[in-house]
């Protein structure tokens, strides 16, 4: 079975975790392929920097802090406060001496030209990665967040980074731009893993930012919406809240609310022209299943909170159930 | 009095800490100007490393790792560490987590297009460095060595580094050609340092190696030729070794025996087209002195092993001392 999943950071990853147990996928036999954010990308420092690649790739590949839940296990933090006693700006982004190699070898190969498909299957390679993972374009896409300038009062759009991490999205958003994703390409390999897939999954993600730019590109959103596959997705909403992350700021910028049914809403059900053909909730919100259930998209409700591995691999076990008995 | 020095790496920075103490200068005041030799840099691992121009700035700056006599204090190698992790190229160059930090300030400033002089200027400024330091050049002029490819047998260039750190200088050397060196321009501030010094010295570095990619730039040597200053040097070898590192294998690739007459006659007497006013050799050498001086080169025999910042001060004071005699 070929399951593909569209993936953001760590909410992602910890999914996938138990998708891989789920499926068996291994490094030589991959069944999973994994298609990531890369709206979130950055240069800082001359390195380009791709955080929910690198979530996906660490935590898989047994070298992501589980504690921290971003970069490296056993990180130390030299590098970076070297730059900052150079005075090197930005000074509020967080860069691992470990991560930072990642980076070089990662910045060094864009430069010489080649594509970030090609360039992130080399740095999986070493991590022996059990999915196969491609970025959703090897093209420069960048969710910037238009944002009210502070000192203006004028609208100013800002890098999703520098409102994230920067302002901790405590500045309001008034709307997510994925700037350059008009021109942009879907990755090779993108299109063909949304076609062949046997169950299509959007795991946890921040919808806004980390699902939306995905559909951005040009052909994804078309190809998910004629695949064979059925599309189940795992809200990343729970009892009202985020499970991590601050999807709520995201979300309230496009007028959704913060609730799984909104967010299945927002999706919508695939016979009508949306996303999904099933989504699960948490316990937490099986009250919400009927309402659902109405939007014409099927509901399952169950333990989605990741406090342990097992949680996660009986979460996918489900999606892939679901998405079996879905296929057109 | 104005001080203009020619300078390599650790031996260069190590005299050049006994000049800043007998001259006094400062960083707001600087009586000393450095034009750092760059035939060594290198870019690895998509960074720009200047490993002489940073000796130097380690050493003045108070950052150096005194006894490793390259890198910083208290350094730690995580992220090599991590790049061998990835199989990343070259395995054979050691590059510190602090040392890294700097390189990215270089590399991102140089890659938005300023040039290397503005950039050093302002690395240096963290370091409130007490001289001035200028590369010799702000283009691209790289030292390589021609060697017989131990696979072909036949003549290969390789870069001064490969050579220096990979093969520790033991393929014998044929020849070293400081490529690029004809079309290159010194840097801004070069040629003024020179015209205008009080004295001018070159301080124990290799003469293959440091002082003369610097002379290699079209400019300099006929500034020197013409400046109104005494040209006084402190020989890089005693008792017929080089004090630290190779010099002897660069030496013998021009036909330069490794005693300090020689490397003395090398750079020739200033009267006859040479660069030397005077020369300053080690006690151990004393016996060589009528040699030299018979070259027509003013010789003076001292203590020159820098144990302590005190002998770097006193053969400092005494080039001072011997240049204002010979000024023209």
């Amino acid at each position: 079975m070929q399951v593909t999943v569209l993936a953001g950071g760590i909410g992602a990853a910890r999914f996938l975790r138990g998708l891989v147990s789920a499926t068996g996928s291994t490094h030589d036999k991959p069944s999973v392929t994994v298609i990531g954010n890369t709206g979130d990308d950055i240069r800082l420092f001359g390195l380009q920097i791709c955080p929910d690649l690198d979530s996906v790739m660490y935590t898989l590949g047994g070298g992501a802090d589980e504690e921290r839940g971003w970069g490296r296990a056993n990180e130390s933090f030299t590098v970076l406060e070297e730059l900052r006693g150079y005075g090197a700006k930005p000074d509020w982004f967080g860069l691992g001496d470990r991560d930072i190699a990642t980076h070089l070898v990662r910045t060094q190969a864009l430069d010489a030209g080649y594509r970030l498909s090609t360039v992130t299957a080399g740095l999986c390679e070493r991590w022996q990665l059990p999915v196969s993972l491609i970025p959703m374009t090897d093209d420069r896409v960048e969710t910037h967040v238009v944002i009210d300038d502070p000192d203006t009062g004028q609208p100013a759009a800002i890098h999703f980074q520098e409102w994230w991490v920067r302002h901790r999205a405590a500045v309001a958003a008034r709307e997510f731009v994925y700037v350059g994703s008009d021109t942009a390409s879907p990755a090779p390999g993108v299109l063909e893993a949304i076609t062949t897939a046997d169950v299509i999954v959007l795991p946890p993600s921040n919808p806004v930012v980390s699902i939306a730019p995905i559909l951005s590109i040009p052909g994804i959103r078309d190809a998910i919406s004629q695949a064979a596959a059925a599309v189940v997705g795992v809200s990343p909403i729970v009892g009202g809240k985020p499970v991590r992350g601050m999807a709520d700021a995201c979300l309230s910028a496009i007028d959704v609310d913060t609730t799984s049914a909104a967010v299945a809403q927002h999706y919508g059900p695939r016979p009508e022209g949306g996303l999904l053909d099933a989504w699960i909730v948490d316990l937490a919100d099986a009250d919400a299943a009927p309402a659902i259930a109405d939007l014409g998209i099927r509901v399952e409700a169950m333990d989605t909170i990741f406090s342990n591995p097992g949680v996660a691999s009986n979460v996918a076990a489900s999606a892939l159930k679901i998405g079996s008995e879905l296929r057109r």
